[in-house]
């Protein structure tokens, strides 16, 4: 009986990985606390400890008793369940033994050296001190991509970092199409007669106020708040497991869109992680998928629900008991102002769905030159405004404006970027398997039931953890494999509605 | 030269520890987190994360290579400074490799769950499901008290924890002498005809209020807000390292005395860990010295400013722009009130100077009882009640002004609390070292100009971390070996004062 005398072994695989799923939460948590709570002056402590923890996390996933479990599981009898878990931990082995245990931790610690310093930079819109330490972590993930590889582009295996599954021809394919498809549109819009206003949204709205608003709506979206909680932060984000999972969000005391924006994208992250089966908490099983997926959560809630007209016509009304003045704004006015596009806006974060693939696009185009050695640091600034120009007409008249206001380079997140696009790609292709499975939803959102779109997604994404690579995942959940069509046809649509194109 | 050859095996111990003391940081701000900004729901993911987090500092303080280091480092010529750090090493090294990792684990997975059981059962008053939980707290600290030396008292080797260098009959002596002095003094108190009132630090004190009053406090007494943090929790404590140590502290509506005196008491907590040198951070040259010290911080500020009559003198008119009712109290009646003696009182950290070690004296008894053996888990509230009122003359009605009052016993932390009254015996002598050396301290107080307490505390204390052993380092600071007359002389005299014996 094989079987007998695998399952041990694969128990002992598993003991071993629940170590590096931990140590990934304490991670996360130290990094939750740097940027929410932490007094400005604990950064040197900080470091070292995000530093300790990456660096025992690396040992743990390096170590060769977990790779002799690998090799003696390769040709054993497992359920498939296992042979997922294994699947996993093996990829992410494979790639931890080939890197130095020294890099991780000096990158680790130089990351955690550089938030407050790129936060500066970007409060004081100036990047002095900022660009040599970019320049350093570049270096260091340059490194760590030629350890994995020396022959590969590094750009590719720092992408897969992000995104094993969907290879990187496929997120530069799906960014080509969508620059193909995006750019008409865009220009139809520009030559058309509809003029949109986002003043209905626009006026003065207290934060605290709006802190009330944004917690009420994460009631009705069915956030946790037995397991979550909300802060501000200068990047919103969330950062969670499935028992403890808090979202991030930031304020425009002048235009509620970008705060309630920001708290429905975060939501779709923080559900995911909730979703997630507990039981198998500590094993691949009960970890999200990368970040594709992620993202497609995120922005399924943003976008699907948050921007559609039957979930405004149902929030207005609650919104309006806090800010009366939104009592005069009808459901069309306040769709339409969510969806405003706005060619010349230069926050990523704020934008519309169609211009936001545009800065990707820069930002993708940017790091690729950037790893490939053909850009500077130095050289980022006006490159950056030359093609803000070029690709959505306006150009950035400060540095806070323009490439200091991601913190993804400042974190060494190299590659992580054109996630956001594949992200959005398949946020429209589950919406649309879900209208499929069970009709349209627009009396659900307007109503606020949306608790029938959780569900949804429970069963076809939530629950499977890391069972199924990325690609799988997406026909298991949707009958489809992987495409921008569903994204472009709601865009067009959509869009095409409202500037009547 | 012996000198070139010690010094890379010398730097090799201190890189061996530095993760350590980077894992005990992690440790903390786990906890810190726990206590104050983690959903309910979080704890199965918590407490993992604190399982693994102990699991692999314990790894490492009894790796073989550290004993190797020890070994090799044993007769080699070193500085003194070196030494020190060699020996306080040594000390935690030699402890850890007797006790199984294992059980380190499971230790601190089960008191991270029992934390907010502890928390349910104090606020629910129902300490049902709490007992049993308690019941395994104790039985692997008695395991891990086993493993270190079996044929000790398993109480005296979890006391070294807290205390290393004070031996446990040092604390028996302390609180024995502490008793025969302080019984007699609050005998006269009984009888005496002054009555004090607690009436003018009592009424309507709005929680941001006093919030805002706090803050004010800590900025007088010198609190690094660049490096430090309030927020409030059930149980008041500091989290900290030299970069970033929080307080926390808990206010009550209708009295202005717990609120402030917390807050001052953590300052003190939290000025150590401030002062201790930064460039040391990473070894034992860079830690605080164990909890008799720790606790000599916090009971200076709280006992020896926080309640003196020049500081209220200095205090009240501030605490009276926030509160006008405060205009008509003087520094007098207010220094009264904050030194009132409440027999009755039966919540220990809310305790006057006196009564506090009574409140201690049961504790001890009762931890030392159940550590033996003598006295189960279920037996502990009767003999509580019992013990309150044979020593305190009161009798509490709930448990949770009862045995539940204290977060200690569901963190495993047995043997803690002696070193409350060995700190408050170490506060008094400090204190009075400080005078001989810079004379009166009272126009400093009346003035509010505190900073040359901080100063004086920065050097004889802070600056030296784990340099001396406990007893070392009070005859430096000192001049005097430790002992508890300075505290029942200071007692015998303030309180002779203020009720006239």
């Amino acid at each position: 009986m094989q079987r007998e005398h695998d399952t041990p072994r694969y128990d002992q695989l598993i003991d071993a990985y629940r170590p590096i799923v931990h140590l990934d939460g304490v991670g996360n948590l130290l990094s939750w606390d740097q940027q929410v709570m932490m007094p400005a002056g604990g950064t040197p402590a900080r470091a070292r400890q995000q530093a300790t923890v990456s660096r025992l996390r690396h040992e743990r996933l390096a170590d060769p008793t977990v790779g002799d479990y690998l090799r003696e599981l390769g040709d054993a009898e497992l359920t498939e369940i296992e042979r997922a878990a294994v699947r996993e931990i093996k990829r992410q082995h494979e790639r931890a033994v080939r890197v130095p245990t020294e890099l991780i931790e000096e990158l680790r610690q130089l990351t955690a050296e550089a938030l407050p310093v790129w936060e500066e930079a970007r409060e004081t819109n100036d990047s002095t001190g900022f660009v040599p330490m970019l320049e350093d972590v570049i270096e260091l993930k340059r490194e760590y991509a030629a350890h994995i590889d020396p022959d590969r582009d590094p750009y590719e295996i720092l992408f897969e970092d992000y995104e094993p599954y969907l290879s990187l021809d496929t997120a530069d394919a799906v960014l080509a199409e969508l620059r193909d498809a995006l750019v008409p549109i865009l220009e139809g819009i520009a030559e058309s007669e509809v003029t949109i206003s986002g003043e209905p949204l626009q006026g003065e709205f207290p934060i605290d106020q709006q802190r009330s608003c944004v917690e009420d709506v994460l009631d009705v979206l069915g956030y946790d708040w037995e397991h979550g909680r909300i802060d501000t932060s200068t990047h919103p984000f969330t950062s969670g497991n499935p028992f403890d999972s808090r979202v991030t969000t930031r304020f425009d005391p002048t235009d509620l869109r970008p705060g309630l924006g920001a708290t429905i994208h975060e939501f779709g992250h923080a559900d995911y992680e909730l979703g997630l089966p507990r039981d198998a908490y500590g094993t691949p099983l009960g970890e999200s998928r990368d970040l594709t997926v992620h993202e497609s959560q995120s922005r399924l809630w943003e976008n699907h629900v948050g921007r559609s007209r039957p979930f405004w016509t149902f929030l207005l009304p609650r919104l309006a008991e806090t800010f009366p003045s939104l009592a005069d704004v009808s459901p069309d006015a306040a769709f339409a102002a969510v969806n405003k596009v706005y060619p010349d806006k230069l926050i990523r974060v704020e934008a519309d769905e169609l211009t936001y693939h545009l800065h990707i696009i820069v930002r993708y185009e940017i790091e690729r030159e950037v790893m490939a050695g053909s850009l500077d640091v130095a050289e980022i600034p006006a490159v950056w405004n030359d093609r803000y120009e070029s690709y959505l007409g306006v150009r950035p008249e400060t540095e806070t404006d323009g490439w200091l206001q991601d913190i993804h380079w400042s974190s060494g997140y190299f590659g992580y970027f054109p996630t956001y696009s594949l992200g959005s790609v398949l946020a429209a292709q589950l919406y649309g398997a879900i209208e499929r499975d069970i009709g349209s939803l627009d009396e659900q959102l307007t109503t606020g039931s949306v608790g029938v779109i959780q569900d949804w997604l429970r069963e076809a994404v939530h629950h499977h953890g890391c069972r199924y690579p990325t690609p799988e995942l997406i026909e298991t959940a949707t009958g489809e494999s992987f495409g921008a069509d569903a994204f472009i046809a709601y865009v067009s649509e959509k869009y095409g509605e409202l500037y009547d194109l």
